[in-house]
């Protein structure tokens, strides 16, 4: 074990040896194996976007084995995705490695200003398809979102008993929030911090902007004048967020960008900033293979630097 | 055990034993048997829109031995219905033909954008009954499809404990979807793209149109330019939208058709565009039974040819 | 066992031998033992529509022991109430009669669109009680039938499990239907499917009026002339409806009527229509005792006839 | 064993021998002891109403022992009270005095017109506490009484496996009753009835008026010329909806009278009509404790006399 | 022991030798050990308020190890906040200061006028993390109070067989309650007494204005001439509201005040009007640490005054 991921183990000495042990394993898993940074590739678009306007860009990416695939050759750390998909190739591809399983899920058939997820998938089906964790989404903001926090409490609780990891996309959304707020600087730290606090063992959030969404923080923010102005400033400010640097913050890619420099620059931020990798979905699989396989080697070896 | 069956079998190997048994079953009985085509009989109209509307046309399709009776002579694969039909004659017609329990039910007494069904029958009432698949239908795009997708996931659940395949009617509708986008092409492939997700052995859809109603997907199919002027094009989107062809998808009939040429064009077209089949109830038991019986019999035969 | 009872079983033949002896037991008892029609008390409205407006026609009625002995003296097949009155009189006339324990319950004393009962008494309560049978009452039609299909579900499950008889009161109602629509044939037929299709023994639905409620159903009904002119006429319809008459399905006698030459009428309709019976509360318990058991008598005697 | 005391436990014979124990413990203690009837203190006001507008009036009884002497020293047959109440001197007077521990409260912090109570304690506690009954509110008449009627049954069920006494407040309330028709006779009188149905082994009304209030109703009280000019005639009346009088029915007192001739003439009315007895609060803890014992004397020499 | 802690332990006699224990632990830690009264650190603005706005006014405070080393080189009685600042040092300070495990939880992303809190943490969560007792928030006065203390009712009963003490914070909301009523002596006074009647072994309440809120306690506060000019004349009603003084009633520091004085002069009047401590947050964690530190001293020596 590397000294790096002995830190990072010593940061969960609360959790019990089957969650250190999961930990591990995708901590150690690929080409940043050992390092403390992670990429993953997350797919499910397909229910949260619909197939063809997910797929259709790179038609191979229909088949549930494409995604697998391309996670063990790139050398990443973890493949995440919905009940379905996992079950489709959980067999065909059986430890090669890390799987985190999507528990809940949403599709966007119906317009809502707050949305609220389907628990799709369980602890049980975690462990029977052989994954390393669970994945679950919180929309901090929204009307539902305590029905939200309590399913994440009790998932917690089983994944916990069963050594499983939790990584919880923590996206805050509700009609409270202006579209922009979602991902302002304010809004992306409280969303780590209540991840953290519900006790998530890995966090990820969109990568934020310099914008401050709630007036209480604005006041304080700039009375104490933190630093919001590059990537690297706002993902500090996140990861302090989460308890410190004590809690694996990673960040997700979005929407597909034709330009691959601006997913390098943000993956150089959160370098900088401390960030401890990213999950890089439709910029991979909407990509052709050759092409994502190249964009990925890129990223590694940003993070290797 | 056929090829075919061989190879659609292998798709479901995070599945136990019991599950692929009644798979096997259903694929292997009635004159289809092992081409990997099915043509099920589906009869849950008394429920869904009331016994006169439904069973006038046909007197004896009041009875519930009927249906059974029709199935087993026009050599279907499977008979599926809600509660009350399968107990009025899975003891006199045990182990005939495979039957599918139709586990969730919904009447039209009352007028709702955002219908939600009744679960009205169990895994347990399968098993009692000597069912080898269980039914449900989800209504994705509504405001209650969250809850139906988690009863969904509990069937699931259950049902590959104790061994049984799960069929998912999946059934676009809510207050955001137009009458026509509920057949549009690509809601209904996301329809199917959903039950694949949430784990189901069979998925039934309808036939598509080729109207696109989504604004997202709109652009993306434009852009990709994706077939979808005949019905061979359309289930062919269809089918791969469900992992690639790998989940068994199913077509239904719609209301009752005067000319049965109507009907024998969908099957060719479900055919030529690799679906798996039919599943045919108003216009078979709306017709007289011997009527039924030649429209039944010609469906076979396309599906053989 | 007479010809009648043993053809009436065998409809049940996916049911337990403790159902099946408790619904001989029903049809077993009182004056119209063996003959396949059954004349049951029901006494509900106490609760449904206050005591002073249910007993004061009558005052003995106050006394729950009142009606056991008339329906044991009337030679009844059956006695039905709510968890008081059947407790307040169960170890008192242990045995004397079968009772049908009414497990849900409605008051009046807020004026709704759509009712919804309250379940007010359990399988264990009519296990303890000695009860043969257990009684629910379900609304079609309304925005919380989902609720009481599903609780339905629940309690024929327990009482078959313990061997208890289900008999559904099956009422339409709820805001998309107009008044008379509740009587409506088409209604009443449907209503009457609802409750086989949920796996009910027996069925109690309201005697239809010759209205069509349904768009949908009139165009067919209409198209396929089915005779609705007089009561035997309706009668026959439900009771089709009911898997085609392999479900006991008996009419309730309504209002207390000053004539009691109506309800002569209608027993004689539901006797030449192939019903099995009616459900006389109001019509006996608001008359004194005396004129009360001659109405009984003369009832009994038509389905004698 | 008073011959009468007998004669009360008579009518509750589906009863185990646990909760006829507990009836014979509350209807022999204290100084009507053997007569058939009670009074009660109770003292829910601190979580009802607020702690200073009940108790600064006296301000001893901010201390939860007061209540407990009070009730011994008067000679009364219970004490009532919520949670904390008991469990502040359950122990200090273990045995003293037959408790009934109120499993339901309600604030009013909040205006509501339909209120609902929180279950703010269970049978585990009473029996862990010491006490002979459970007591609880429903709001008949409100939007959610079908819960709290769920509830009762299913506290019902378990005090009877427990062998404790249900005593249940029944108080019709919500938006479609005008405030005077909560206390109308038609109302108190259908709500004996509902807690009778219910399986209420005692049931708290509150004293009515000769209003009628509901329009159905009020028909038939006024054909058949039901008394209701005196307490007498309509306490009488009340006691008949309970079951014909085979239900103990008591009546409180409702807020401090200045004048105590007020409370005994209804004490009168009770007794002459043949109420069970009193349950008495506010009149007494919010007077002096000399001027409270006094009151206790006259309102018991009353129900002796 | 001390007598103070021997009779303030002699108020719970129903309750098992675990919380006392507890009890015990939590009076007998820091600098006022055995003195009877009890100062505590309670750390949820990360998770109520959003991190940055809670701990950049003073970095060190994003750290969670840093609150567990203020509380106990502070000589404090005990430490609380919610599940992830626990999980994050529980193994690290094991032992060393008394925790309490803040049980529910509330963000502000969303404007709401009836708050509702998650149930973030469990008893089985307090346990595994060597908690002395749990903490919970009810919102008297909001539109979901009922579910609050029915979730507090499970939470004691399942904390009581655990042995854990429990808190409760019972803070006055709702839509029916101006922003200074809650407040306002008498809303306070009645909130203390709900937590006690739902069997809270401490409370915690903000500090009282002189206010009064509710027009039927307004008429009887005056009409008795309740005092409440004071601090301590405001401390002893509500001590005086929640059981006469024996139940543990502690006070809230608020916002962040620049005065300390003004801070001082609310512990001197906790402490002359007979409350039991203060719980200081806010005012601590986000003053540099020697300044908090200082500040702690001296309310200290005011309760040892």
């Amino acid at each position: 074990m590397t000294e790096r991921v002995q830190e990072i183990l010593s940061w969960y000495r609360s959790e019990p040896p089957g969650v250190l042990s999961n930990l591990y394993r995708i901590l150690n898993h690929g080409r940043l194996a050992g390092t403390g940074r992670v990429v993953i590739l997350p797919v499910d678009q397909g229910f949260e976007h619909g197939p063809g306007r997910s797929f259709e860009p790179n038609p191979p990416a229909y088949h549930p084995h494409y995604h697998f695939q391309l996670a063990i050759d790139a050398g990443l750390n973890a493949y995440a995705a919905p009940l379905g998909f996992i079950e489709a190739g959980a067999a065909e591809f059986a430890g090669q490695i890390p799987l985190i399983l999507k528990a809940n899920s949403h599709d966007i058939l119906m317009d809502e200003a707050n949305p609220m997820t389907a628990q799709t998938a369980t602890v049980a089906d975690a462990l029977r398809l052989g994954c390393a964790a669970i994945g679950f989404t919180i929309y901090p903001g929204t009307a539902y979102r305590r029905e939200q926090y309590e399913q994440l409490r009790e998932l917690v609780r089983e994944a916990r008993a069963a050594g499983l990891v939790v990584v919880v996309w923590s996206y805050p959304r509700g009609s409270d929030l202006t579209e922009e707020g979602e991902t302002a600087l304010d809004v992306v730290a409280y969303a780590a911090q209540i991840a953290a606090q519900l006790g998530a063992h890995m966090i990820k959030v969109k990568l934020p902007s310099s914008r401050l969404e709630l007036e209480a923080a604005r006041k304080v923010y700039e009375e104490y004048d933190v630093p919001r102005d590059t990537i690297a400033d706002r993902v500090r400010h996140v990861v302090q967020s989460a308890f410190d640097g004590r809690r694996i913050v990673i960040f997700s890619g979005g929407a597909k960008k034709d330009d691959p420099n601006a997913i390098f620059d943000a993956v150089r931020g959160i370098r900088d900033g401390g960030g401890f990798g990213s999950i890089i979905g439709r910029n991979t699989f909407q990509r052709k293979r050759k092409e994502a396989m190249e964009m990925l080697d890129r990223v590694i070896q940003i993070y290797q630097g």
